[in-house]
């Protein structure tokens, strides 16, 4: 499907309206959200890959073109300007699997203006959501301990992209498979998946079912076992095709237990596995898991070896939008790059103008300590500093008085590089696999008081003195004017 | 994009059981939900057009069947009789826009059972999105009362067609419009959208910000007020532009309040309009805005004449997932239709057996009393019964000692009818417009008592005698054996 229309109308009549008024001017766009999500300490950022992809290959064709022609907004000289186009403009961004916090900017956009203004809606569409997912995955594989998290989500999801995308974030986020096939293929995560409870109430016994079933696969054997009832019929007949299956030295035997009291039902299905001597079988459980039901099942000691985790996990469940916004930081007209603000009723929605990096700060142990976001063209300054190990300030991002100096770092690291020059992808990127890999790592960097589910640490987000008078500065003007 | 793959991993894997174990079975699958979202008292059913469409279509290329291949997982033949698959079922289900209800079946898959099987995940992710979304919509719609609802939700909705599908279902919900683009170009909703933040920051004053919009699109002009002061800055500079713009006869003037506080800030610059002669000058509101929010602004008297809602319409938001099954119900094996039960440890997962349709009872002003969920083979029976306006009694779902009887009735329907034969769509289906209009006289349908937000009066499912008799039965039977 063309996805060049998937953008907010408004979008295009802004277009049109630079394409008449200013066609020249360029601008540069910053892309931050605004609130933590899950009442969580962090974020892991998701969806560049797809969206660069997109990005790169957006054309409007005839068919579009047709479309909008149809609306009656819009004049010819335009349209065939859009037939022409192509995004020509730059990214910067952190990277994927990157742990990030309110109001950082993570993706950067610049170029002509009504290029970069196009960009918004997609970019937050794939961002916003991929993000959401990957750190709801990251908070719920952080619980599971070595049970690996198998990403049952498709059937609830938001849509058939709404578990495509989601497949993709979860893997980031630490999910170990997914059981959507499109998925599978799409991106080269496993996948995983055995029966349903038709199978089972399919034939004429659930002992015969089972056995079917191990016939088929006699080598990855796992039983769903709560279709009539988990221990008087489900564990007794795995428990018999159990026996005759361990001859052939299956790799895995496990049993799936779906609904039900899951702490009682898997201490008892252990037992009575044991006492058959069946100490390799595994127990899997599925059934509204999200990361607080299973810390109760681990904390009370549930005999789990893996989750089947779905809704809860694909959707956000408490928390199914993450806060994104897209906002103009500069313009430009001719040679002078002129920062932008937005002031607002409400003090939270006042942005950080200018063009905009992050630095990351780490303790000799790779602990990260703080974020300082600060202006592009002070970055020599600060890296010259840096290189001394000398004191840096950190401001409030809000408020006037409040602020500290940190002395003793032991490293730094700048988190936005280019990924797009000119509308073309700066390298392919890397693996999902590897994004999964580095994600690890960033969460191994955050002290356990940032991770806590609840209530965490928060932590801290500061902006460099330039950046701070720079914001200051720029609402008093403004508001001198009223 | 081929969706062949859009499927959970299981539904192949037991498929290819069934390929070699009883490719000739027959299965018959219904869909219901087991829980009214957002504590509500009804849900819209919406998503099949686009489900019929893809099954339909649903093939596997040669690309897919690589992937499968390569898993390891299934054998030559199986791959070879899905390179040769189309879906050759019948569906049944009850009309997109129909208000239904908990365990009732909205859709009956029947056919050879691995072809029946295999529909399942499709089937639910499109289902349950889109008659969630339809649902929230619809609420919505119902608070605010003749004010259009534009749907805004793209920059946050959860991926690509979390957005386009969420789109359609706030159509038939009711919603008047969408921002998507690609939304209003795939199903004819009307799109709509003016300008961002970033338009009126990219000139050098707000005043001219809107001079140039007004001069682009004179006709319908909405202009944002709120990018530094919604009182002190965005109305009086709209003030200056309408009184401009009048004179060119403008079909709307409006301005758009995305901050702040709605009720104070609606107030205030409606007094500012009128006080400069501007009544027809409109006031529209965004901003995190959900039936909750909108019914207090409502009753606080705020003079708000069209609203964009985003985030927590397409989203879902209190509730992001539709509860959903797609339970096997019968199997027929040569000649004998058998009915299946799914026992469950949870009594609310215990499945109503048999093959089954919906006849709802109406009053003699129209107005819907009852559900009763029946098996098909007692149509016949039923339809005598009503055809001379017998009493017919309603059984409680669940327990035994509960019944009623009703008498007093005009008129009644019934809600499943066929929409594909053999693998072929019975007809085009209805357009979007008149789905979303049968949506309106469908809630129009229902006593007041059923529609409230929070705490309903719970509209009536009941069993038949015969279906009753059967699902007792059939438990005894299974719980006899242990």
């Amino acid at each position: 499907m063309n996805l060049s229309l998937l953008t907010d109308f408004y979008e295009l009549t802004m277009m049109q309206g630079y394409f008449f008024n200013c066609p020249r001017d360029r601008g540069v766009f910053e892309m931050f959200f605004r609130r933590e999500p899950f009442q969580g300490g962090y974020t892991v950022f998701a969806g560049l890959g797809p969206f660069l992809e997109t990005l790169e290959g957006l054309r409007f064709t005839g068919e579009e073109i047709d479309y909008l022609d149809s609306r009656g907004t819009f004049k010819k000289e335009f349209l065939d300007y859009l037939s022409g186009f192509r995004f020509r403009g730059d990214v910067f961004s952190v990277p994927e699997g990157t742990v990030v916090y309110p109001n950082e900017p993570l993706v950067r956009v610049s170029g002509i203006l009504m290029e970069a203004q196009m960009v918004e809606s997609m970019l937050l569409n794939f961002i916003n959501f991929q993000s959401l997912i990957a750190t709801k995955a990251a908070r719920i594989v952080s619980i599971a301990g070595n049970g690996p998290v198998m990403e049952f989500g498709l059937r609830r999801a938001q849509g058939a992209d709404g578990a495509l995308s989601a497949a993709r974030a979860a893997f980031i986020g630490g999910a170990s498979s997914t059981s959507n096939t499109l998925a599978g293929k799409q991106y080269g995560i496993p996948v995983s998946g055995t029966m349903a409870h038709s199978w089972v109430m399919n034939f004429d016994s659930e002992l015969e079912a089972f056995r079917k079933y191990a016939a088929m696969y006699p080598d990855r054997c796992v039983l769903l076992v709560d279709t009539f009832d988990t221990l008087k019929s489900g564990i007794p007949n795995a428990i018999a095709v159990f026996r005759e299956l361990r001859e052939k030295k299956p790799s895995l035997m496990a049993v799936r237990i779906d609904s039900g009291d899951l702490e009682y039902l898997s201490k008892k299905a252990r037992a009575m596995l044991d006492d058959s001597g069946l100490r390799e079988v595994k127990i899997f459980v599925s059934s509204d898991l999200d990361e607080w039901i299973m810390r109760q099942l681990i904390e009370s000691g549930a005999p789990i070896e893996a989750w089947g985790v779905g809704t809860r996990l694909v959707t956000g469940w408490n928390d199914p939008a993450l806060t994104g916004v897209y906002k103009i930081v500069a313009t430009n007209r001719g040679e002078s790059l002129d920062p932008r603000i937005k002031i607002s009723n409400q003090a939270e929605k006042i942005t950080n103008p200018g063009v905009k990096n992050i630095m990351r700060f780490y303790s000799d142990r790779n602990q990260a300590l703080a974020d300082l976001i600060y202006l592009e063209d002070e970055e020599g300054e600060l890296e010259a500093l840096i290189a001394r190990r000398a004191p840096v300030r950190f401001n409030h991002p809000a408020t006037d008085y409040s602020h500290f100096t940190l002395a003793d770092y032991a490293s730094a690291r700048k988190l936005l590089a280019p990924v797009m020059k000119e509308g073309r992808a700066i390298s392919a990127g890397p693996s999902l696999q590897e994004i999964q890999e580095y994600r690890r790592k960033e969460i191994e960097a955050l002290d356990k008081t940032y991770r806590r589910l609840l209530n965490p640490h928060i932590y801290k987000i500061s902006l460099s003195d330039r950046l701070k008078k720079l914001k200051t500065d720029m609402i008093r003007l403004i508001r001198d004017n009223y």
